[in-house]
């Protein structure tokens, strides 16, 4: 019976894993996996500080302090507090931002080209004349015949608007007018913004950028709301298929958080919703079409093929995010199934589009998308790389977030490690887990199978899964060792094999060595924080002089917001979309034995 | 206190007004009103058929007998048993159409001139290629590159269905398509088919349309359920002007409605509403406004110009209309504020757009609009004729509906009536009021001035307000007379003189006289049922060889259609549109003194 006694929870949105005693409150639950909730009154039940949304599992039920502390509304969105909160079984929980005491690391930067301007909108100012009985012409016809060229279109969403914004403006308007399509009718002299989104399956970063001289007036991130109903990819695809409106209640809690990051943005920025008269959105094929509402079921089963791949043009009112009234979203294309748009815009991003560069550009996540440019030729893969390096299925493994180790070095007997935010480690990240497992490599610590073995006090050897301690339990934020095992050793060898065959099949298409490759780009934020030669040292990545290399950062959001600035680079982006020769893995005569050739350590 | 004591019961749909003590009930009132409600139980208060819903006014609360008759969905819609609510003052009720004994007559049909068979939406067959592992293009892709043409262009709301359905009928479907535009994937074989609905202040006539070969093969009809809301155009408009999201709530009204006749037209053709590719709907200007959701406030302040006069094309999906994911609604172009696109739709329904004869075409309502064709050119003009000739403002008015009377005929003592239905008389309908003020001029009974005078046995003479009694009480259905007052021939002395003015006025615009009117068209349910000597008897209408008069009914409908399968004859709406000259009577410096002169009888 001891194995019913405990249960695991997970804390969302930082992936923290915890077993405990079942009847352990959430907010003790948090403190023992070395998550600090807010809690001003210490768990007496008496602040309704500790809000906490259990989203799956037994959990007791709402006590008389919780319907006292939180209102009908929170209660009805199953809103609880952490601290009267007991666990009945495995549960797994998301904590709102603001029940962090540190906040979340939700953005890495992309490199700024210097941007391309010739944004889709443009403002025109217009004085229309108002109406008499001598002139009973409709308020469109009027604002119509008072432009230089009168042949526009507009839809209902803007024409809702038309009587009043005339009246109110004394009939002198500023439109904003995307070729012959009105956007949008604004008080005189307001300025024109455009929002740029990448829409990670884990983290959304937004951008608002002043459509006249290209300037980021504002820039903000927030957790996928979606994780809520999946970490990966595919448990949302399963989400959506297996729920009744499940699709529609993915994209309604995207959508939702969108228009909060909107508020936010122009907020920062002391602009109005209504002044953003265009966006780009981008994202792997799933967050695509899981966005735009198109059907994911194909994409689940074999041959993963996506509903739509071309480059789309969404009325933003009819996917509910609330812009100019006319603001069209522009979703660039995706090449396949796996390799998504984020994929696309990453590389306009990196500024790839016209390289003569043989070129490796790849963006590692649970998917990872390699591209291969070679001799004005384009190939592309996508890896299952599975999510090991954030942070899931390593035994202390969690997100990128405050507590977790980024960085270890083995140095001899000394293992210095690195937490962020300098907080007391409670897990490993991804860069961490990537050092950890380079440092034991090259100590000799680790055979090419990956099993733990040698002589090392943080080594505790094991018949079956032997551990390298990387934080003594006295010193780390848990109270307990955080270490790392063979197994995880294993998982980091599956992920990082998946990338490198991934990357050796690419060059086999091309028909070149390893050592050709005259520049490597590293995008997204684990590819940001990594330690290149701990990448190098496991075979992740091969042996390349370093300056070849360039860690990007969040390249995809700089391509969103190049798409934004620049109608041109959007053709660009159709163009590499269609040249681009996708390579299907799976049916690769080459594959198997090139995998597990890369497996090695 | 004696006029405490009484109160005033209006019956919605069929505007009967009845004043009754206070403390009647509902049942009782309807009674005495002589209209008959399904009350199976007899009043007993256990059969829950006499299902009504008061809409504004003072009644008793719900009794625990209807607490137990009615559902908690029911009563929270404010549904009651007309048995069991007491009238508390003066009080406004809907009956719904299952709740009355005799059914309403709802649809007047329009003449059919052989339809222009070239519909805006036509059917392709495809067949696919099914993905693979070699084949991994995206489900749009495949099917656009199994068209002749690929250049195909669609919506959110068709993409969301490509996956599904192509799978479903192993790649095997039938393309509608708009042009280059994907209105919906639907299995191999399924017909196409349009719906043309004449949305009036007061019904809704609604068809369904075979694209192919042009036959409605269904029809159906409604009340408009905005009625609720305001008998009038005005007061729609002061409804969505007072009431927070008063406009969304007349909207979704009329398209709640639209959808249950969409369901009931698919029902009785056998198809689904899927199938149902192009909708046409033609309304009065303050009718297409509130349903296409643009703004209605500056349409009830003068100068009472439109926010949009150009003909629109509008996404079903985006007014909740249910038809086919991609399908179109084409609202035909507006003259003015007041001139609407159910004038030019009734103008090609008659089939005027390119007459050379001499022409007047009208269709009286609260507002009438009069077109004047004449060498080539066009007037229009709308009147204020008010909403006497249905029933409103007359003592014993109300609208066309079983047991109103709707012919008179005075032949010296001898009266004959005739009724709606053969019912008991209750009430007198417009063609019933036009017949009585006709033959108290014919008989010598009323003069110039309306006041009736002179003897008759059924004259009741009144200083302030002598009656003619059509029906008495003996042989009426509610136990009292049903008359024509002093007050009654004012009413309809101002309808027609607004008319007859209008109609002058154009003819002074045209710089001809009533003579060389070669044809006159009257159009409309009214119009359909009017005695043409009597209209001409009290000078409504002009003195002309009754072979020139036509009485072509529900014409705005039959234009619908037309327009539903001719994309050229949407050209021509709004060349017809935009040719027409449209004559403001208010500002028109002959029209008091034309005006004036039209009162008389």
């Amino acid at each position: 019976m001891m194995e019913k006694s405990t249960c695991e929870v997970i804390l969302q949105p930082i992936g923290k894993h915890i077993r405990i005693p079942v009847g352990t409150t959430l907010l003790d639950a948090a403190r023992q996996a070395g998550v600090e909730l807010v809690a001003i009154c210490g768990g007496e039940g008496v602040c309704g500080t500790c809000r906490v949304c259990p989203v799956s599992g037994p959990v007791s039920p709402p006590s008389l302090t919780e319907q006292a502390e939180l209102t009908p509304a929170d209660l009805s969105a199953g809103m609880r507090l952490a601290c009267e909160t007991e666990v009945l079984g495995d549960v797994k929980v998301d904590i709102p931002p603001e029940s962090f005491t540190t906040p979340q690391r939700l953005q890495v930067e992309g490199q700024e080209a210097p941007p391309e301007l010739a944004p889709a909108v443009a403002a025109l100012d217009v004085d229309a004349p108002p109406p008499s009985l001598d002139d009973l012409r409709s308020d469109l016809t009027r604002l119509r015949e008072a432009l230089p060229d009168p042949d526009i279109h507009t839809g209902l969403p803007v024409l809702a608007t038309i009587s009043e914004t005339l009246r109110r403006n004394n009939w002198r308007v500023r439109l904003a007018l995307r070729g012959d399509e009105l956007v949008a009718i604004l008080p005189p002299g307001e300025g024109l913004y455009g929002l740029a989104v990448d829409v990670g399956t884990t983290k959304l970063a937004a951008y608002l950028v002043n459509l006249e001289n290209g300037d980021t007036v504002a820039k903000s991130g927030a957790m996928n709301p979606q994780i809520a109903y999946g970490e990966d990819v595919i448990s949302r695809i399963n989400h959506a298929n297996q729920h009744a409106n499940g699709a529609k209640t993915l994209q309604g809690r995207l959508v939702e958080t969108l228009n909060g990051l909107v508020d936010e943005l122009c907020a920062q920025a002391g602009v109005t919703p209504g002044q953003v008269v265009e966006a780009v959105i981008v994202g792997n094929t799933a967050m695509h079409h899981l966005f735009a509402g198109l059907p994911v079921k194909q994409l689940g089963e074999s041959p993963y093929v996506a509903a739509v791949s071309d480059a789309m043009e969404i009325p933003s009112a009819e996917l509910g995010l609330c812009l100019a009234p006319g603001a069209v979203i522009y979703l660039p294309p995706n090449v396949a199934g796996y390799v998504g748009a984020d994929h696309v815009s990453m590389l306009l991003g990196a500024d790839l589009q016209e390289t003569a560069k043989t070129t490796i550009a790849l963006d590692i996540g649970t998917n990872t998308e390699i591209s291969l440019f070679h001799g004005r030729k384009h190939w592309s893969c996508s890896c299952a790389s599975g999510p090991a390096f954030e942070g899931a299925h390593i035994s202390d493994g969690m997100r990128a977030a405050p507590g977790a180790v980024e960085r270890v070095r083995i140095d001899g007997e000394a293992v210095q490690v690195h937490t962020i935010g300098e907080q007391p480690a409670i897990g490993i990240c991804g860069s961490g887990i990537l050092d950890a497992v380079a440092g034991l490599v090259k100590a000799g610590l680790v055979d090419k199978r990956g099993a733990l073995k040698g002589e090392h006090p943080r080594l505790v050897p094991d018949d079956k899964n032997s551990a390298f301690i990387l934080v003594p339990a006295a010193q780390s934020g848990t109270g307990r060792d955080v270490h790392v095992t063979r197994q995880d050793v294993n998982e980091i060898q599956l992920a990082k094999g998946a990338i490198r065959a991934g990357l050796e099949i690419l060059l086999v298409e091309a028909g070149i060595e390893a050592r050709e490759i005259q520049q490597f780009i590293v995008a997204g934020a684990f590819g940001t924080y990594l330690d290149l030669d701990s990448a190098i040292a496991i075979g992740m990545f091969p042996e390349l002089p370093r300056e070849r290399f360039q860690q990007v950062g969040n390249a995809a959001g700089s391509g969103a917001k190049r798409l934004l600035l620049s109608n041109r680079l959007r053709q660009v982006a159709t163009e590499i979309a269609q040249a681009v020769q996708y390579v299907e893995l799976a049916k690769h005569p080459d594959f198997m034995k090139v995998y597990v050739k890369a497996l090695g350590l």
